[in-house]
């Protein structure tokens, strides 16, 4: 089958460009002697997960009690739960320890107590993150709180739980407006952790954390050299990239994988209309902190280029409509009903979650059609 | 099954509620003797699509290819496909012909030399209904210009198209700030149609248009009085509601009936994190042109009330963490991880594009589960 050839709107996933980022990302962790463990939810695909694997993966993160129950059942088997967890997921989280080496994260004394009362009775032995804060201000303790190290000791006095270390998520580096914000932002994921390691350490040397978990896409992109101590990075985004990537640069346009086939369903003086909408592309209106203007999503002149079309613009999303203003320099400007566009989204992970299955590219060729699996929770 | 069972993020329904909306727009539009033809694309969703038939609905209107196909396989013959067709889709279409009473949306001559080689050596025919634009600026032909008029003639003369009538649909109710704003978005919706049908009467008696159907929830809610010459209304989102038809003061709160379930996975002194994020609410920003700082959503404290929490909102959203922030007077205050929140989404048509399924809820039970069919396509 070949692109031309699909029905739109369709998701498309460049081969050549997700192996190159999948092996630079393995390769920046292996230089450094660190396990890479990298985000599912961003693809939420086996095939995408393997790939991983064969490059030096060591385990994956997930977002969802879905997510985890998928790729465990699909013999992935170490699997951290990367978000706090709560009473309600307990049942679920039980099942999915039977099946896989599993860690999930806590950032609350009342979640450790839930725990607690769910494994009361069990023989099952779970282990246990802290998440830390590290001033992107969403999840975690304060790692400079004596507070933060009284959860830990609880942890660890706990039957049935094993404080298994720490982890942080440097989230705040997508709201930085350069580079040196996002290598401060790296910074502080990796100054959070060791220095909360190092308290726990001096307070109790059996409270020394195993794992030392750090990562987002951009906190990983500016860093040749990961802090000593640190023995794991968990970036999700890095395999497909996006705009919002390219805008942050951490990558350029001709190393996105991920991109939308949309065809043109209107032509007007002004205006194009897509059938690439808000269930296509995502309303997330990208890094608008540093282009203003940038829309909901780019649209190509040149994919195998990178090069995108001037004075063209996604400038609104309704559920199943684009609207992309031409101006004079568009090439777009003759465009007609049946006219094809590729569109660069602006988030990914969230552009990924719209679809059903990624048509796998080489070229013009459709060399491959893989599942993504997008159920939050299974009932 | 009670809701307090659930696990999280789940999307609930309301039943009673439902019912309530969906027995309304049909009285709305029996009053009015016009057809009702409700958007699916709202909802995607059979259970709910055989009560607004039971209700007196004449057919249905689809947005995708997917959504067409799964509702003429399931008993549902008479589809308007309510979004201007390009080329890739001619083979789905003809399929889809054979199954339904399929009515499909044209606005450029390009199309309809499309449809025409598409349709070139069967014994098909199809019905064609000429997308107007009312001022909305998105897709639609103008009403006031000879190539309109000839655009029509086109598809009369065409050998195995049949002119259906016009449809127009006036959006841009939606970016209204005041009841006028909505009023006026009304009038721009049943004027664009009636006068072209008058200058297509006037040039050829041959050219008048059968349906001529028009409709948006707002356009709706706010016509008592539906013009005299209007055929059909086919508004979609009244079944749900959601915040952004409160803030445009179309319902009451107390009026929505689909709602997100999360659970507090975080507590901070200023804000909660719940496990409601992109990919249970979307990123859709709501009626900012009329509450700047409305978030994504509003929490209740009260639904069966439709009372809101204040001094809470939601300030952001990542793809499964949703940041709450606590005001001095939020009745949330004292929540911990394991509380859960009811949240009023921005949108209800995305919302419910993000789930597999809705809990039908009864106040505290679960009365029932329906589907979802959020494919786009079908391959």
């Amino acid at each position: 089958m070949r692109v031309s050839d699909l029905m739109t709107p369709a998701t498309l996933l460049d081969y050549d460009r997700l192996k190159a980022n999948i092996r630079f990302m393995s390769a920046r962790a292996r230089d450094n002697g660190v396990s890479l463990r990298p985000h599912i939810k961003t693809h939420k695909c086996l095939e995408i997960a393997e790939l991983q694997k064969n490059f030096g993966a060591a385990g994956i993160a997930a977002s969802t009690i879905g997510e985890a129950q998928h790729f465990a059942r699909n013999g992935f088997k170490d699997i951290t739960l990367a978000v706090p967890i709560a009473q309600d997921k307990m049942p679920a989280i039980k099942q999915l320890a039977v099946r896989a080496d599993l860690k999930i994260l806590v950032d609350h004394p009342t979640s450790v107590s839930h725990l607690v009362s769910a494994l009361k009775g069990t023989k099952m032995e779970l282990d246990v993150l802290i998440k830390v804060d590290c001033a992107y201000g969403r999840s975690g303790v304060d790692p400079s709180k004596r507070s933060s190290i009284r959860l830990v000791e609880r942890i660890s006095k706990a039957r049935r739980l094993r404080f298994a270390g720490l982890l942080t998520h440097g989230g705040h580096s997508y709201s930085a407006t350069s580079e040196e914000g996002i290598i401060k932002a790296a910074d502080d994921e990796s100054q959070a952790v060791l220095q909360f390691a190092s308290l726990l350490r001096k307070e109790n040397p059996n409270l020394a954390p195993e794992t030392i978990s750090i990562g987002s896409t951009p906190t990983m992109m500016v860093r040749d050299v990961i802090a000593d101590g640190i023995t794991e990075v968990r970036p999700g985004n890095y395999v497909f990239f996006d705009y919002t990537q390219v805008a942050l640069g951490m990558c350029r346009a001709y190393n996105c994988a991920l991109t939308v086939l949309a065809s043109v369903i209107g032509s007007f003086k002004d205006r194009l209309v897509v059938d690439a909408g808000a269930t296509a592309l995502s309303m997330d209106e990208g890094p608008t902190h540093i282009h203003p203007d940038c829309g909901y999503g780019k649209v190509f002149s040149d994919y195998e280029e990178g090069a995108f079309a001037k004075s063209t613009t996604i400038t609104a999303l309704s559920q199943e409509h684009g609207k992309v203003a031409i101006g004079r320099d568009s090439p777009l400007k003759k465009a007609k009903p049946g006219s094809r566009l590729r569109i660069l989204p602006n988030h990914s992970c969230l552009t990924a979650n719209l679809t059903d299955e990624y048509y796998v590219t080489s070229g013009a060729e459709v060399i491959d059609i893989w599942n993504v699996y997008r159920r939050r929770i299974v009932t």
